[in-house]
């Protein structure tokens, strides 16, 4: 049961050891996590070279032996990791370690002249008035305000403002305080896969901002174009467009941007959100994670991730973030937006090594830095487990929410067809065409008081058939809400009424 | 009795009635406020031209007689409106109505291709490692931080906390709560004298957000040049080249910016700090103020005034905002951050209507609006006196720091002439050539562990005699450490030692 030591790229162990016993430290964890230590430690086996790009792994079973743990944890693993490009694998040939992963600061080529991209909350606010008759508001884009935990941070602040040393209260570091910064760098490599040094976490105030500062430093190194997805959020065209960007709209398809019409754009940066595509829902193949940093290597360019929902997967662990791939070519940003409340205005990026003194240095004149005892606050609320709590708390909530969707469309509207993975605070519903068309059923619902948002205002292209395709969000509304909302939707575009 | 009835240009009241009269209701206002509410309505009533430019008013023993009131309450009325540009007068030659008051929304051109000026706090942060033999540091730029109102503040927060509704956790408008910009308009009103329609304030960071603002905004209208103080902080000068603008230095006198330079140097936008000039600390004339309005109309040009510390003055009432001459051609900002703390990022801009909309929308991609738990705190204390209540208190402890700093150097460096009027959290000394010259001076002093600033460092002159010209910070220091900090500061240079 020796597993396979055909190690082509990495550095065995001395003679004789497997190689794969790098990953024996995490079968000591406790049961419970011993399936996430695994994944860990093979991700950062990959990412520190100590498993080349090309060396082929043993089979699941073998693996499972040698460490002693069950083989679906092993498959579990090996899933997991190929869906956020570390691996690759084809049934029955086997898995590899992918060519994907650069180490931090090990692949950038630093000769300047290039972009880190931007975008803002892609589920962000969407403008509109809600008019006055307004029953049920189904756009996407807020949390449910309500979740918001007041007396936790409450109590944070309290404490915040019994310890914090008066020199705290001085002009701020423009990066972010450091308890917080090193608070979130822990959080995100646990949460989200990253690759989270503190010395480059900007604090700022949300993914918008992360925006403006990316797009104001790769202006002045020279680029005039970032590439958006097509369909995806109009607000990170609008955000570039300030710091003097004009936005290319680049094609998805089921997969992820497509990589021909990518290349042949000429833009040097893009922003997109992998993790569960705005507004599609989709969520990128690994194979199109990879595609996307080759392509941002070839040229010098740079990619902005816009995490936005990035903690609310429903049906499996999230998939890890781009970054955690090549954090040299990837500007990560998220924010407490979703997670805790858009007003508290506080977010982070984690900014490639050759962007990271002109963004600090933007961020300086920007604003001199965020609130320090709002920082103060969220480092604590990291740090004593509120944040995780108040994730598993949301994330209860909206999957409920999303189930009580699905139900109803599949009462109210039958036949209408739901896409994208099961995450976030939005669906992309597809109506049939026998409730449409598009126009008059917007113009029904909005009548009816319902406020709607469909795919189309969110890109380029029409739909060829008749079906209406809508972006739905429901995080913000409770369960029966979700129901009514749904009823009161069919009810005025001639489907079955609901109860 | 009756007052003058030459009201060239003002409009009188019905046949008979003196048009002084508008002023009457002042007289109704409690005897303790009765020399500000006559002030107010003097203000009011001019900057609404109800009494015109050139208007000759009544002697100051006709006006006390006519309403009832002491002499001296309206000579000090006069005086504080002169000091601040609304009226004009000669010795023995009666007073006027003077030409710089322009009424909101009246006198812009609204022909755009213009500047808002801008600055970050003139007394802001100034970098430098403090070093780790520090003993005394006296660089100007921060208040005392252990002045913050920990109880009160921890109290707003909690109520805050407990009265907001759900929604206004949401995305924030831009331009900021509205009943912060409620809050603080009403308090610049009565203590700062501007003109303040909440409509025109945009809640922001600082100075140095509403600098960058107001940059990105001018720049954008073609602007490539700014003006700023000579003596001045050459942080304004870094804000605007963030945006793109050079920096053009125009020199000072002892009256404010000098007219033949400014016409001369081609710029449409300053920055400026007429209450208290920094550093050279200086108020400046009423005749200086006058002219740089209108200077401003000839050129189509705007003007960033930078209240950095109006609230503090410590021998007579503040002289007003120069915004309230002009709120068409003047953006005044200011912050909490020489009054509360730096670190609470929280600062205000009011802006003229021309410039609005560039200047939210700037606003809007940068940040998306500032947090909003914060700014519903500033507002309640505001709304609650504690605002005032800690200017009061601020004001008590900087006074007596400043006393003991010009005690301490009367004894230490005999001979150091202290410059600029009784303001601020710091002075100008001149210290006598026998200490110096400046560079032994300033070694010495930091052999010693004590840092301090040369007013060389503020602009472009060089001293032409041999005197040591220094910036004092003294806001941050107890009496006692100023006293002892003083004294180190001698016994290093060869003054007299101290006790």
């Amino acid at each position: 049961m020796t597993p396979s030591r055909t190690t082509s790229g990495g550095t065995p162990g001395p003679a004789g050891q497997p190689a794969w016993e790098l990953l024996l430290p995490a079968v000591g964890a406790p049961a419970r996590r011993r399936g996430r230590a695994l994944q860990e430690a093979l991700r950062e086996a990959v990412r520190s070279g100590r498993l080349a790009a090309g060396t082929r792994l043993p089979s699941t079973r073998e693996l499972a032996a040698d460490l002693g743990v069950s083989r679906g944890l092993v498959t579990e693993a090996y899933e997991q990791l190929t869906a956020e490009g570390y691996l690759r694998g084809e049934r029955g040939a086997g898995t590899w370690v992918g060519g994907a992963v650069r180490a931090p600061g090990g692949g950038g080529s630093g000769t300047g002249g290039t972009a880190g991209a931007d975008g803002r909350g892609a589920g962000g606010p969407v403008a509109g008035p809600p008019g006055p008759d307004l029953r049920v508001d189904f756009r996407p884009g807020v949390p449910d305000l309500s979740l918001f935990p007041r007396s936790a941070w409450a109590a944070a602040q309290h404490s915040v403002l019994a310890r914090l040393p008066h020199r705290a209260l001085g002009y701020p570091d423009p990066r972010g305080l450091p308890e917080l910064r090193g608070a979130l760098a822990g959080m995100l490599v646990r949460r989200r896969g990253v690759v989270a040094d503190p010395e480059r976490l900007v604090v700022c105030s949300g993914v918008a901002q992360a925006s403006t500062l990316l797009g104001f430093v790769l202006r002045a190194r020279g680029l005039r174009t970032v590439g958006v997805e097509d369909p995806g959020s109009p607000e990170h065209g609008r955000l570039f467009a300030s710091t003097g960007m004009e936005t290319v709209w680049l094609p998805l398809d089921g997969e992820g941007l497509r990589p021909g019409p990518l290349a042949a754009s000429g833009v040097r940066a893009v922003v997109v959100t992998p993790s569960h595509q705005f507004p599609s829902g989709i969520g990128w193949s690994a194979e199109r994670r990879t595609a996307l940093l080759d392509w941002a290597r070839t040229v010098d360019g740079y990619v902005l991730e816009d995490d936005y929902d990035g903690d609310f997967r429903y049906d499996r662990a999230p998939v890890g973030a781009l970054q955690g791939l090549d954090p040299e070519r990837v500007v990560y940003a998220g924010s407490v937006s979703k997670s805790l409340a858009p007003g508290l205005r506080l977010g982070w990026a984690l900014v490639p090594e050759a962007l990271l003194d002109e963004v600090v240095e933007r961020k300086r004149t920007m604003d001199l830095g965020n609130p320090v005892l709002d920082q103060a606050v969220l480092a604590e609320f990291v740090t004593r487990g509120g944040y995780d709590r108040q994730l598993r708390r949301c994330q209860r909530a909206y999957r409920e929410r999303r189930d009580a969707l699905l139900a109803a469309l599949a009462e109210h509207l039958p036949g209408t067809g739901v896409s994208g993975i099961a995450a976030g605070l939005h669906v992309i519903a597809r109506v049939p065409a026998r409730f449409g068309p598009p126009e008059r059923f917007l113009a029904r619902a909005a009548e009816a008081g319902v406020a709607l948002r469909s795919l189309e205002e969110y890109g380029t292209a029409r739909p060829a058939d008749g079906d209406v395709r809508l972006v739905i969000g429901y995080a913000h509304l409770s369960p029966s809400a979700v129901a009514e909302g749904i009823g009161l939707l069919a009810g005025a575009v001639g489907g079955p009424v609901g109860s």
